[in-house]
C-alpha cells in the first residue's frame, strides 16, 4: 500500500510504500478509491492540533470498497462500497463525545492512503447518487454542517439563517441542508464571485464581511437571522450578537479569527441569546444526515480533485482558502 | 395615595402625597399591602438604565387588594388578595419578549406606593401559605430564576447545578427552585456566613469565589456542574466556561461584573457548551412558577423589611449587596 505521511511538522507530505494491512477483530481494511481535505489536516502539519502524534498518515475523510473483515464483522460488509464516518469512540451522550472519541487521520492512521484500517462503527453504505468523489467529500464537513444547524442550531422550515464565510466545506454543506430544509439561507464571504455561487445553490443573498455595515444592509434586506453558523469568531464576533433576532442562536463550529473580544453581556441576557458551540457530531447525528441526503438527494460540492500523490498541492490550495467545495483526492493504488 | 418618587438621578426618592388614582377600562387599582426591591430600582436612581423618564415612581414587585376595576376587567378581581407579575406586554413569542415590552417602576409608576395602576394582565391570586412580605418577595427574581433554570437552563432532576453569587433574590430563588425540583445545587458566593445559610437551604456545598482555584475544588468535589447561573460575567467566566460539564450550559442573567474578556471559543466548540442569555419571564414562566411553588411551597426568603417612608435606607442596603433574600416595603397607607 502507500501513504501519504507526516513525520516532521512543517515539512511536506512523503508518499511512503507500506507493508499491507490485516484486519484485526472488530476492524476492517478498506481500498480506498477517494479521500477529501478538512482544515483539521493543515493544521496538524502546523503544530496547531492538540496532542499531535508523529509520524501518521493525515485524513480524516474518506469513501471505498471494503477488501477484508476481521473476526466479529459482519462477513456481509465485504466488497461492499463504503463510506466512511470521521469520528470513533463518540460515547454514550449525545450532547458531547467522550474523552476517548478520536477522529481518524491523528492519532490513528486516516484517509491520505491506498488502504486504510478502520473499526466497524466507521462503516456505512455508499449512496448510489454520490460519485466516488462526492462520497469522500462529505462525512466530516457534512456531519459538522449537520449537527451545528440541526442538533445544535435548532434550525425550523422557514427561519433565516445566515451562514459565514461560504466556500469551505462546512459552510457550503450548511447551506445545502439548510436550503433543502426549506429555510431562508444567506451568506457572507470576503469574495464576491463565492457569493454569486452561493446564490447558485439556492442562497437568498450575501454580503462582503469586509464591508462596514454589512450588519445593517443585512438586518434591512432579510431581517434579523434566527440562527447564525459561524466558524470565524474574532472581532467579527459581537457584530454577529447585534444582528441575531432576539431569542436567536449563533452556532460556532470554529474561530478562524481566535477569540472573540469583551462579549457584549447585556446584549446576551436582554436579548435572551443563546451562544452555543458545536464540533463534528455523533453517530445519530451521522445516520440522520444520511436519511436527509438521500431524502434530498444532496450531493456535496467537489472544487477540485488530485491524485494522491500531489497531496501537497491540495493542502497548499486550501491553506489559501482558494476552495468553493471540498478538495479530494483519488488513492487508487 | 403615598409615593416614593424619585425625581432626579443620584437623589434620594422622595415620599410625596398624590392623587387618588382611578381605573381605565382594562386597568384595575391595587391598594398595595407590600413592595420590593430589586437592584433594577438602584440602577435606576443612578442613570444606569436605558432609557430613563422621570420623575417615576421606583418598584417592579408588588402584592395588595384590588380595590377598584375598569371596565372589561372581570368585576370578580375586585376586594381580591393579589400578586403583580412585574412585566408587561411580552408578546406572543416565548423566545424572547417583545419591543412593547416593559417593567412595572420605570417608565410606568412602580410598587413604592400605596397605590398602584395596572394593566388586568398583572393579576396573579395570591397563594395562601405566602405572608404579605413573601407575596411581593416573589415576582421579579422567581420569574427570573425559574426561566433561567428551567425555561432556558433546561434543569432536570438529578443534575448539579452552580448558582453564582448567592444571597440576593434570584440567586436565592434558584437555589430553592433547583432543591425542589431535585437537583444537585452548589453555590459560590463572597461570604462564608451566605454559604453556611444557602447549606441550610439544601445547597449540597459552596465556595468562596474570591479563593484562586475555587473551580478545580468544585469540580472535586461536586463534579463538573451540567448547568450554571450566573449574573457576574466579567473576569470570573472563563473559568465558569472550564468548570462546565462537556454539553453543558452557562445561563447568565446579568453582569455585575461587566463584560468577559477573551471568550475561549475553542473550549465553546470542543466542548460543545450553550452560553445562553435570559430576562425576566415570559407569563407562561410565571404561571409554571406559580404551580411549581404551590406544589412544592416554596417561600420566598425574605432578609428584612422597612417601611415605605424607610425606602432610602432599603435602598442603601441593597446597594452593598448585605443582604440574605429580598428587602421588602410595608406599603399600608
Amino acid at each position: 500500500m502507500k501513504a501519504a505521511v507526516l513525520e516532521k511538522l512543517h515539512t511536506p507530505l512523503s508518499i511512503q510504500d507500506r507493508h499491507d494491512l490485516n484486519a484485526p477483530p472488530g476492524h476492517v481494511v478498506i481500498q480506498l478509491k477517494t479521500a477529501a481535505l478538512n482544515r483539521r489536516d493543515y493544521w496538524i502539519t502546523q503544530g496547531l492540533y492538540p496532542k499531535i502524534k508523529l509520524p501518521v498518515v493525515l485524513g480524516s475523510d474518506g469513501a471505498g470498497v471494503v477488501l477484508e473483515t476481521g473476526d466479529g464483522v459482519d462477513a456481509s460488509w465485504k466488497g461492499k462500497e463504503v463510506i466512511l464516518q470521521s469520528g470513533i469512540n463518540w460515547g454514550d451522550q449525545e450532547e458531547a463525545q467522550a474523552p476517548e472519541f478520536e477522529v481518524l487521520g491523528m492519532p490513528r492512521d486516516g484517509t491520505f492512503a491506498t488502504h486504510i484500517l478502520v473499526p466497524q462503527e466507521t462503516l456505512h453504505e455508499k449512496p448510489d447518487f454520490l460519485s466516488w468523489e462526492e462520497a469522500a467529500a462529505l462525512p466530516l464537513a457534512g456531519l459538522t454542517a449537520w449537527r451545528s444547524l440541526f442538533t445544535q442550531g435548532g434550525l425550523k422550515t422557514g427561519q433565516t439563517v445566515l451562514i459565514t464565510g461560504v466556500g469551505g466545506g462546512v459552510a457550503l454543506a450548511a447551506l445545502q441542508f439548510a436550503v433543502a430544509a426549506g429555510a431562508k439561507a444567506w451568506v457572507t464571504s470576503s469574495n464576491d464571485n463565492k457569493i454569486k455561487q452561493a446564490i447558485q445553490m439556492g442562497a437568498r443573498g450575501g454580503f462582503l464581511y469586509k464591508d462596514d455595515g454589512w450588519e445593517t444592509s443585512m438586518a434591512k434586506e432579510a431581517g434579523a437571522p434566527d440562527l447564525i453558523i459561524d466558524s470565524a469568531g474574532g472581532k467579527t464576533y459581537n457584530g454577529l450578537i447585534d444582528l441575531v433576532k432576539p431569542g436567536g442562536c449563533i452556532v460556532n463550529y470554529g474561530s478562524t479569527l481566535g477569540n472573540p473580544q469583551q462579549i457584549n453581556m447585556f446584549k446576551l441576557f436582554w436579548k435572551q441569546i443563546r451562544l452555543q458551540g458545536s464540533s463534528l457530531g455523533s453517530p445519530a447525528d451521522f445516520r440522520n444526515m444520511m436519511s436527509f441526503i438521500q431524502e434530498h438527494q444532496v450531493k456535496t460540492i467537489v472544487d477540485a480533485v488530485y491524485p494522491l500523490e500531489e497531496v501537497n498541492t491540495a493542502l497548499e490550495r486550501m491553506k489559501h482558502s482558494e476552495q468553493f467545495g471540498k478538495i479530494v483526492l483519488t488513492c487508487a493504488s
